[in-house]
């Protein structure tokens, strides 16, 4: 599904696509998430217009509301929700462990009660694989045990087992049961912040072999310098002809790095939740929109960027509708940060094809006025 | 500023256009309500794209946030905002008596503490006049007493009274001050629901004279029969060449009633209001989307409307999204209901046209299965 179409001459940046059910995917991208199948304030109008390419999904929150039955009914998340490009779902997985109630974990599965209504679910590979099966997601991800942080090095260790184990059975329901195929299955590596376990579990992946690789169990409250030490041990492993994602990151700055290390898909909420607390990102940094120095700044939310949201709103009246709580204000800047992010990982595509990748992200880094301009 | 085109052959039915220094409108038409300067959940983009022909907004709140400073450093609100075509501003007379705390009125003007912060302020007709002035609407409405429901004889007296001398006053001033030629003057006719009062209020404002004529002190909890007895006692004493505003009115059916009566401007919070508590306006009347009824409905918003949020949403989805407080589903919603009001004006318009506005009514009254099929 994943095709090379080169790397960056002076980095590990790579250029592809993805092909999948629903359209050709340019890669690297950023996946807009939409945890209860919407884009929190956008429309799929706003999605289309932005250029977004994936819209990402959840398992965990999707199998609690609307439930199974509905989304079946509906012939999948697609027919349901009106999207028709592509769409990731990740397995839940990280949601047990951050929302859910009274979890119980065993080697088979786990128990958990909702974070909504307190009703008991119980999630093994094998349901997770059905349940993505019924959303009919173009991509998925297995059921995992995501590690918090800081973790031991003999619980990271019991994880990164565990992970296997169930990525093999996950990989096994997922032929067994006939998936169409036109789902791809990734494999999700594990192992906190140590090196050993971080490689023992890529080449584990590896030996079974997934249609994509994700890192995960990262941005769970690691230090930046720990999040990239576990993107650097891994990527000399995987190989060039599948797709890379590190899961859930992040700022800007973090995701222009990671493209110059070799990963080609993100997703993270901040743009949506920065967007309703009206905190706007821009090439130059964050505006923070209800300080008090912007109360007569009438100049463009962002006067870099040529849409109508960046150049027709002003600081000033963002502000005043901020204030007063007007939905207008969270989504206009909602859809500004969606924007900044999936223009950015246009812009990077741009340089990868022109070989001037260093260049773009040394430009960027420093125009954002990055801590990660600094050796990390 | 006013032209009237046509009367249709069967009833009062108007078709007009507004000359204003921000475009021209075609009447009757309906204005979103955007009380802090922007209509809830929408964008401007979006209101262009419904066809909206002018927002209306609000001196009480605009003079309270973000506050006549910043408005006179931005140059007025249509600056402020972005918002290009016209404007028209309530005095915030109504405000005053509806959400203010502890206000004292004398003739001269009424003092009040701001539902806010308690800050206290104080109008008269000429400060009204200057507020206005500041922000620059194209249609202003001057300082008013609304009488409320139920209201005494004498009491309904004394507020025309006042009224009338508040008008007076507004004018002079506005002239006095040499408001700029593009802002056109209202008045606006109270009575409450006394036959002689009502025409008294109207003559004695035609005799002062105004670019318009709105009917005041409506829709504050009177029957329907009472709404539309004041409309049509004053109705025949206005005089072809000016508009007439019915303010606050109304449901669908209310507005398709008024035009047939007369009337050629409506404003009203209900289709923003019911769009954030998830309920949808359609042709054959209203659909509650939150109801169970809709869970596993997969079919359109609204099937009869060619316009992608009534199409592409489902109302199982919409459901799915207003459960779970998606904003999206209160935009796309909100969204469609301003377009079923921008709709329903235009297709007014076509049917006084055509001389078919009766049958039109009567059309749209039968499939709304409006109560004012009968008569009131």
């Amino acid at each position: 599904m994943y095709k090379l179409i080169k790397t960056d001459k002076h980095s590990k940046a790579r250029l592809g696509t993805i092909q999948t059910a629903h359209g050709e995917i340019q890669t690297p991208f950023f996946m807009p998430v939409g945890t209860n199948g919407t884009v929190k304030s956008l429309t799929f109008s706003d999605l289309n217009s932005i250029g977004a390419q994936l819209m990402l999904s959840n398992t965990y929150h999707l199998n609690l509301r609307p439930g199974m039955k509905i989304l079946e009914k509906a012939g999948g998340l697609h027919n349901f929700s009106g999207w028709h490009k592509p769409i990731l779902t990740d397995s839940g997985g990280y949601q047990v462990f951050s929302l859910a109630k009274l979890r119980k974990m065993s080697d088979d599965g786990v128990e958990f009660r909702s974070h909504l209504d307190g009703s008991k679910h119980y999630l093994t590979p094998e349901s997770v694989m059905e349940i993505e099966k019924t959303i009919g997601s173009d991509m998925v991800m297995p059921l995992d045990e995501c590690a918090p942080y800081p973790c031991s090095y003999e619980d990271a260790e019991k994880s990164v087992e565990r992970t296997t184990a169930w990525a093999r059975r996950s990989k096994d329901h997922f032929y067994d049961t006939k998936m169409t195929e036109n789902q791809k299955l990734f494999g999700i590596i594990q192992g906190s912040i140590y090196e050993d376990l971080r490689e023992r579990s890529a080449k584990e992946l590896l030996e079974i072999g997934f249609d994509g690789y994700a890192i995960g169990g990262v941005s769970v409250g690691e230090t930046v310098k720990e999040m990239f030490d576990a993107l650097r041990w891994v990527e000399p492993l995987l190989p060039s002809d599948k797709p890379r994602y590190f899961m859930g990151i992040g700022y800007p700055d973090q995701i222009v790095k990671a493209v110059g290390e070799g990963i080609d898909m993100f997703d993270c909420v901040l743009p949506t939740r920065f967007g309703r607390h009206a905190t706007a990102f821009t090439r130059r940094g964050r505006v923070v929109v209800k300080n008090a120095q912007y109360a007569e700044d009438f100049s463009p939310l962002d006067p870099d960027r040529d849409i109508p949201f960046c150049q027709e709103y002003s600081k000033a009246y963002l502000r005043h509708l901020a204030m007063q709580g007007e939905i207008t204000a969270l989504h206009v800047i909602s859809y500004a940060n969606v924007h900044f992010y999936v223009n950015l990982m246009h812009q990077m595509r741009e340089a990868i094809k022109e070989d001037r990748f260093v260049e773009f992200e040394r430009e960027f880094l420093e125009e954002f006025n990055s801590e990660l301009r600094h050796a990390i």
